[in-house]
C-alpha cells in the first residue's frame, strides 16, 4: 500500500535516490542542498538503501570533486548518484562527457536553477541544464513533486538498461521547495522497478584487477570518429526504453506517462510546448480555454534527450497550425532558445502527410523563478491568434526596449472558488514558514482534503520578508505560481503594512489576520490609512492579536508561529477547531520535542491561549488614520534608488520594466543607506553608567547599527542636542575627548547579538 | 609595406593576440599550446605590444583559474586575452557566463579539439566550442592559418565595439598546426583597426575605488529576467559591428571577408554549409563541379553567433533546393548537430519569397582530425542528388552499425598537376619535421611559390612515426587535407618499409628517397618483396642515401635531417641546387647557431657531402626478394589485436568500420605485448664478463625492454639454448641460483638512457 506524504520535490528525488544508490558524492548547492544534506543525514542515522547498506554520502570541495568522485565511484562498480545546480553543474561537463562517453549507467538529480550572468541568482530556470546539453546525457524533467519522485525511480532504471546517464532534473524552487502532497513509492516499488540483472551487469562492467580491461585511453584521428559513431545504437533505444518504464510504472502505481504528453482539444490549432513547472500553469489555462470552446492544447516534455522525433509529431494533433515553444532559459546569440530550435527541426523532418506545417514562435519565461501563470499562458494563446505573431517573444516582464515582450491580463483567469487559498507575510527566521509547513502537512495528511505550500524568501535571509502560499482543494493540486487572490491573508509583522502592499493580494471578503503589539482597540487607529481604506473597500474579516506579547509572557521570546497558526486554523476552519488542535500539538512534539518538556509545553500553552488572545475588529464605515503608508525609501534618495532600488525594496520589482534595468549588472553603489527597514521589536539602549567602553557592541553587530566615536570636547561643548550622552575618554591617546555610542534604530534588527 | 611569413595557425592568431592586449592569463593545453607558450616567450623577451607595454603572461593551476585571472583583469580594465581548446574551454564556461552577462570586451582563442568521451582525443573538431553555445559569446571561426592570424585582430576590435566577448576560434591541428605563407599584419595594421576611444571606454568599466560602482551583485525573480533581456540590443548589433570590421579591415589590407560568404554557381540547387577548416576542402570540390557544369555551391559561416538570420538567408542563392550543412562535432541524442538546426531554424524563419523551402540534410564529419576532402565533399553533393537523400548522415568513415556514413571515391578528386606534392616518413625525434618546417619555409619565404607544411603525430610522440605532408604550389594553398598522391616520398627509417605500406601514396612516376643502412648495391634485394614491386609498376624514380652513416662519420649521431634535406631539395628541383643549399645553411646557421660553431660546421657539411651519397637505384624488370611485408603483430596475436590494433599499428586504423570499435572506449589490455616496432638502430648487449649484478640496466630502460632473472641452477642445465649465457647469483638469499640479463630487441627503442 503506498502512502500519501507532504514532502517537497528535494526530498521527493532524495527518497528515491538515496535508496537506490551505493556511493552519493555531494557538494550542497541552492536550491539542491536539501538532496545532498538530507542524504547524508539519513546516512548518518544509517538509514538502508534497498539492497541493505547504508549508501557511502562523501562531501568534497567543489562540484568538479564531487563529479570525479561519481565517476571513480562508477567505474569501481557503485550505484552512484549526485545532486547539483547551476555552476555546480558547469563544473562537472567534463566528467559528464566522460561519462556518458564511457556508457556509464548513472544519474544526477538536479533542481535546476539560473547560471550567473550579470548577476548571480540562487533562483530556479533551464540555463544550467541546458548548457549541458551537448554532454551526451538523457535529459528527463519532473514538473511537479509526484513528477520528481516517480521519474528519480524511472532514470534510475532506465539508465541501467539504456547504459546512458541520465539528467533527472525539475525547477529549481518552484518544485524543489514546493510541499505538496505525494504518493510515496515503497521499497517494493523500487525493487520491482529495478533489474537486478541490470545491476549486475553495471558491476560486471567496473574495472578490476580480476577482469582486467582498459577504459579511459587516448585515441587518435584513425579511430575516434568510428568509436564516437558506435555509441549510436544506445541512444536510438532510450527514448523506447525510458517509455517501458514508464508503462511498468503505470501497472505498478496508476500513474501514467509519456515521453510526451498531450492535453487539450483533439481538435487543437494552437498548442504551446513546454517542460518543467510551467506545464501545471499552461495545462490550467488549456483546460479553461477548451471549456471555452477555444482549440487549444498543450504538448508536455518529460524526456528532452534523446529527442525522440517521432514520438514528438505522434504526439502532436494533425490540427495543429499554431505552436508556440515555451523555453526557460536565454541563449544570446542563438537563432532560438534550445526547445524552440528543437521543434522547429522535429517539424522540418516530418515525413508524414501533416495537413500545414505548423508556424512556429519561440518565447522565453521564468527566467530566475520570475512568475508563469495561467494568464500569462493565455497571453501566449493570444498571440498566437494574432496574424503576425512575434516570432520571438518573452512573457511575464515588459520589455520597454526591444519589444519582445507580450501583455497579458493578470484577471484573465481566477482560480476555482473551492481552492483555499492563504497568503502569509512573515520575517525570515520569525518561525513563520516552518509553522507554515506543520500546517500544509496537518492538512494533506489527515484530511481529504490536497495541500500545497510555497515559500518565497529573499536572498537576504534572515530579516528579510518571506511570503508563505498556501492552497487546500478537494482536487490535486497543479496550480505552480504564486497566489494572487487569497481568501486568507495573515500579516505577522505589523510593520510591514508601513512599507509594502500586504492587502493587494486580499480578495473581497477575505480572513485579515494581523500580529500587533497595541492593544486591540488601538490598533485601527495605527494602521496606515492606506490599510484602513483597503480593508473596508475589500469588506475584509479583521482579526488582531497581539502574538509577540503572548510569546513573551509564555516563555516563547519572539517566537510567534505557534501564536499565529493556532489563529490561522481557527479562523480558516479547514479543519474542526479541536481536530486542529491536536494536530498543532503533535507538530508541536514533532519539532520541538528535542529540545525538551518545558518548549513543548510553552509552545502548547501558547496553543490554547492563542483563540482567546485573538479579537475581531468591527470597521468603521471610512478611513480616518493619520498614519501614512511610507515609501521605503526616503524622499531625498538618489534618482535610481527611488526609480528602481526602491521598487524593489517595498516588493514591486516585477514591474519594473526593461529599461530601468543595467544592461550589464553594473549598480551604483552606497544604496543600501537609502533602506530603512525598521524590523526590530527592540534595540540596544547604551548605558554610559556602566560603560567601560571597551568597544565590543560595535565589534560585534553584524549589521554595522552600534557605532562608536571619539571627539574633542569642544566640539559639542554648549551644541550638543539636549539628552545627547556622552563619557569622557579614558585612553590616553585622545586627551580632552569624549566617546558616544549610538544605535541606528531603524538599521538595527534586534538580533540581540550585542546583549 | 606587409611582409609574408610562413606560420602557422597558432603564431599567426598568438601574434595579433600579444600585440592587442596587456594581460594574458595562460594554462597551456594542446593544440593551443604554442599560443600561450609564444606569448609567455616574447613577453620573457621583452617584446611589447601595440601600446608600448610588455604583456604580463601568468600561467595558473588550471584552464579554470586563467578564466578567473581573465575576468578579475578585466574588471580592472586591462585588455586581455587566454587560448585554450577542450576540456580546458569547459573549466572557462562559469567564468564566460559572466564575462559575457557584464557585456565584458574580450577574446578567447580557441584551437577547437575534440572533448573527451570514450577516449581522450587532442585532435581537432568543434565539440568544445558547440559546448559553450549557450554562454552567450559571440563565435569568430577562421578557417586557414591566414585567417586564424585576421580574425584575431576583427574579433579584439569587435569586443571593444560589440561589448559582447568574443569566441575566435580555428580547427586544432588542421589550422593551428599547418605552417601556410600569410600576409602578415603589422603594427601600424594593428592601429588602424583598434578604436582607441573604445579601448578608452573599455578601461573606464573597470571597477576602480575612483569611480566606485557595483558589479557581481545577487538578483531575485523580481528583476532578474527583465535585466537579462536588458542585454538584447548588443546581441542584435555585433553582426553589423563584425561586418563594418571586416570591411574596415579590407579597406587596409584587401582581403574581404564576409560574416557568411557564398562561392559557387550563381543558380546552384545544392549548396553545403560548414565552417572551419573544412572550408578548405568543399571549395575545391565546389570549383571542380562547378567547373563540370554542376549547380552547386558553399556557404561559408565566418560568425557563427549570434547567427545573422537575415544575412544568411540573403547568402544563400534563391535557387537552392538542397541543402547539407557539415558539423564538425556530434551531440548524441539532439535532433541534429547544431550548425545544422540553426541552418533549418533560419530557413524556417525565412519571411523571403523563396522560391522552394530548400530541403535540409546534416552530416558529422571531421571528428578528432578525421580526414576531409574534397572528394568526400563531392559524395555529399551527390548525395543530395539522390531522391531520397539521408536526413543525418556521416562522412568519412565507414558505419556498418547505424549505416550513417556515405560512400565516397577518394579518386574522383585530383590535385592541379602543377602542385607539387612531397610526403615523408620519419620517426618522432629524428629531426625529419623540423627539417621539413625549414623547407617549406625556405620555399614560401623565398620563392614566387606558395608552400604549406602539415605533420602527422602520432600521440605516441617520440618514437612513433610522423608524416609530413608538404605543397609547393604558383597559386595560394587551401587545401586543409592531406596528401593522397605524391610526386615525392621520402622514408627516413627503412625499418617502415617492412610493416606499413609506405609507398601507397606515391603516384606513378613519383621519386622515392630511401634512407637504407646498407650498400647501394644491397638496398634493393633488402626490400621487402611488396615494396619492389610497388617501385616496379609506379614506375618510381629511386634514390637512396645511407644517412645514419653519414651523419655518424660527420659526428651527427642519429640526427640523419640534414642528410636527407639536401637530398629532398636536389631531387625535388623546386630550387636551383646552389640557392637551395644556401637556404639550407641559413636555416642551420639559424636553428643550431646558439649550440656553437662545431654544430653547425657539422650541419654544413652534411649538406655538403650528402648529395653525393645519394645514389639512383636502376630498377629490374620483375620482384624478386626473398623478404616479405610482416604483419604489424603477430599471427598468434588474439582476434582483436589482429583485427583493430593491428590495422591502427600498420596505420590503417582509417579503414576500420564502426563495428570494429568498442561502443564505449572499452579495450583489452596486454595488447601492447603484441607491438613489436623494431626501431632500435643499435641495441645494449649484455657482457656477463663485467656485470655486477647491480641491476641499474634493468632499472633504467624506460621500455621494460632489459630484464634480469635469478633461476636455479638445475633448471637450466643441458637444456639451455647453446650461446645462453647466464652468471652465478651473487646474493646469498638465492643459494645455487644462476641469474641473466636480456634484451628484447623488438621492444627496444635504441635510445641509449641503458648505456
Amino acid at each position: 500500500m503506498s502512502q500519501s506524504v507532504m514532502v517537497d520535490g528535494n526530498e521527493a528525488a532524495a527518497s528515491v535516490a538515496h535508496r537506490l544508490n551505493e556511493v552519493i558524492a555531494i557538494y550542497p548547492i541552492t536550491p539542491a542542498s536539501p538532496m545532498g544534506e538530507l542524504s547524508d543525514a539519513w546516512s548518518a542515522a544509517g538509514r538502508r538503501n534497498i539492497f541493505g547498506t547504508v549508501p557511502s554520502v562523501i562531501e568534497m570541495q567543489s562540484e568538479a570533486g564531487a563529479a570525479g568522485t561519481v565517476h571513480g565511484a562508477l567505474q569501481a562498480g557503485a550505484l552512484t548518484t549526485t545532486f547539483t545546480a547551476s555552476q555546480g553543474l558547469l563544473l562537472m561537463i567534463p566528467n559528464m562527457f566522460k561519462i556518458a562517453g564511457e556508457l556509464t549507467s548513472t544519474v544526477f538529480h538536479v533542481a535546476a536553477r539560473s547560471i550567473a550572468t550579470h548577476a548571480l541568482s540562487i533562483f530556479g530556470d533551464h540555463s544550467d541544464v541546458m548548457a549541458t546539453r551537448s554532454t551526451g546525457w538523457a535529459m528527463l524533467c519532473a514538473a511537479s513533486v509526484q513528477e520528481a519522485h516517480d521519474f528519480a525511480l524511472v532514470a534510475h532504471a532506465a539508465t541501467l538498461e539504456a547504459r546512458v546517464p541520465f539528467l533527472h532534473f525539475f525547477d529549481g524552487f518552484r518544485t524543489s521547495h514546493e510541499i505538496n502532497l505525494i504518493e510515496e513509492l515503497s521499497d517494493d516499488d523500487l525493487r520491482a522497478m529495478l533489474p537486478m540483472d541490470l545491476v549486475q551487469a553495471h558491476r560486471e562492467r567496473a574495472l578490476s584487477p580480476d577482469r582486467p580491461v582498459l577504459r579511459g585511453s587516448a585515441q587518435n584521428p584513425d579511430v575516434f570518429f568510428q568509436a564516437r559513431e558506435a555509441a549510436n545504437s544506445f541512444y536510438d533505444a532510450t527514448p523506447d526504453i525510458v517509455q517501458q518504464y514508464f508503462d511498468r510504472f503505470a501497472e505498478l502505481t496508476g500513474r501514467q506517462y509519456g515521453i510526451f504528453e498531450y492535453v487539450g482539444a483533439d481538435d487543437a490549432e494552437r498548442v504551446i510546448v513546454v517542460m518543467g513547472s510551467g506545464i501545471g500553469a499552461v495545462e490550467e489555462a488549456v483546460q479553461h480555454l477548451v471549456a471555452s470552446g477555444e482549440k487549444v492544447g498543450l504538448v508536455k516534455v518529460r524526456l528532452y534527450r534523446p529527442l525522440d522525433v517521432k514520438r514528438f509529431l505522434e504526439t502532436l494533433p494533425d490540427t495543429v497550425q499554431r505552436i508556440a515553444v515555451l523555453d526557460r532559459t536565454k541563449e544570446p546569440g542563438a537563432v532560438g532558445e534550445p526547445l524552440y530550435q528543437d521543434v522547429v527541426a522535429a517539424l522540418a523532418e516530418s515525413d508524414s502527410a501533416r495537413p500545414v506545417r505548423p508556424h512556429v514562435i519561440g518565447g522565453r519565461f521564468g527566467l530566475s523563478s520570475k512568475e508563469f501563470t495561467p494568464a500569462m499562458a493565455e497571453a501566449v494563446f493570444a498571440e498566437l491568434r494574432n496574424p503576425t505573431p512575434k516570432r520571438h517573444f518573452t512573457i511575464g516582464i515588459k520589455d520597454d526596449v526591444t519589444h519582445l515582450s507580450l501583455d497579458w491580463d493578470a484577471d484573465a483567469f481566477r482560480e476555482p472558488a473551492d481552492v483555499r487559498r492563504a497568503v502569509f507575510y512573515g520575517l525570515g527566521s520569525d518561525g513563520t514558514v516552518g509553522a507554515n509547513k506543520n500546517s500544509v502537512k496537518i492538512v494533506g495528511e489527515n484530511t481529504p482534503l490536497f495541500a500545497q505550500g510555497y515559500f518565497v524568501y529573499d536572498s537576504k535571509k534572515a530579516g528579510a520578508v518571506t511570503i508563505s502560499h498556501l492552497r487546500f482543494s478537494p482536487r490535486p493540486i497543479h496550480s505552480t505560481y504564486l497566489i494572487n487572490r487569497a481568501d486568507f491573508v495573515a500579516c505577522h509583522q505589523f510593520q510591514f503594512l508601513e512599507t509594502r502592499d500586504v492587502l493587494d493580494v486580499a480578495e473581497t471578503g477575505a480572513t485579515f489576520l494581523l500580529n500587533a503589539p497595541y492593544e486591540t482597540d488601538e490598533v485601527w487607529s495605527r494602521l496606515p490609512l492606506e490599510v484602513q481604506q483597503q480593508i473596508i473597500d475589500k469588506e475584509l474579516k479583521f482579526y488582531v492579536v497581539d502574538a509577540l506579547r503572548l510569546a513573551g509572557e509564555l516563555g516563547l521570546g519572539t517566537r510567534i508561529n505557534t501564536v499565529m497558526q493556532t489563529c490561522f486554523f481557527a479562523l480558516a476552519e479547514i479543519l474542526p477547531r479541536e481536530e486542529s488542535i491536536a494536530h498543532i500539538k503533535q507538530a508541536i512534539q514533532k519539532t520541538y520535542g528535542k529540545r525538551g518538556d518545558v518548549v513543548v509545553q510553552k509552545n502548547c500553552a501558547a496553543v490554547d491561549r492563542a483563540i482567546e488572545a485573538m479579537h475581531q475588529i468591527e470597521l468603521p464605515e471610512t478611513a480616518s488614520s493619520e498614519v501614512r503608508r511610507r515609501p521605503p525609501v526616503p524622499e531625498n534618495s538618489p534618482d535610481f534608488v527611488k526609480r528602481v532600488t526602491g521598487l524593489m525594496l517595498a516588493g514591486l520589482g516585477d514591474r519594473l520594466p526593461v529599461s530601468a534595468l543595467p544592461v550589464d549588472g553594473t549598480f551604483p553603489t552606497g544604496t543600501a543607506a537609502f533602506e530603512k527597514r525598521s524590523i526590530a521589536h527592540s534595540i540596544p539602549i547604551w548605558d554610559p553608567d556602566i560603560c567601560i567602553q571597551c568597544g565590543l557592541c560595535s565589534l560585534v553587530c553584524p549589521h554595522a547599527a552600534i557605532r562608536s566615536k571619539a571627539f574633542p570636547q569642544n566640539s559639542v561643548n554648549g551644541n550638543a542636542p539636549a539628552g545627547f550622552q556622552t563619557l569622557p575618554w579614558t585612553g590616553k591617546d585622545l586627551p580632552d575627548h569624549n566617546m558616544v555610542i549610538q544605535v541606528a534604530p531603524d538599521d538595527c534588527t534586534g538580533c540581540g547579538v550585542c546583549v
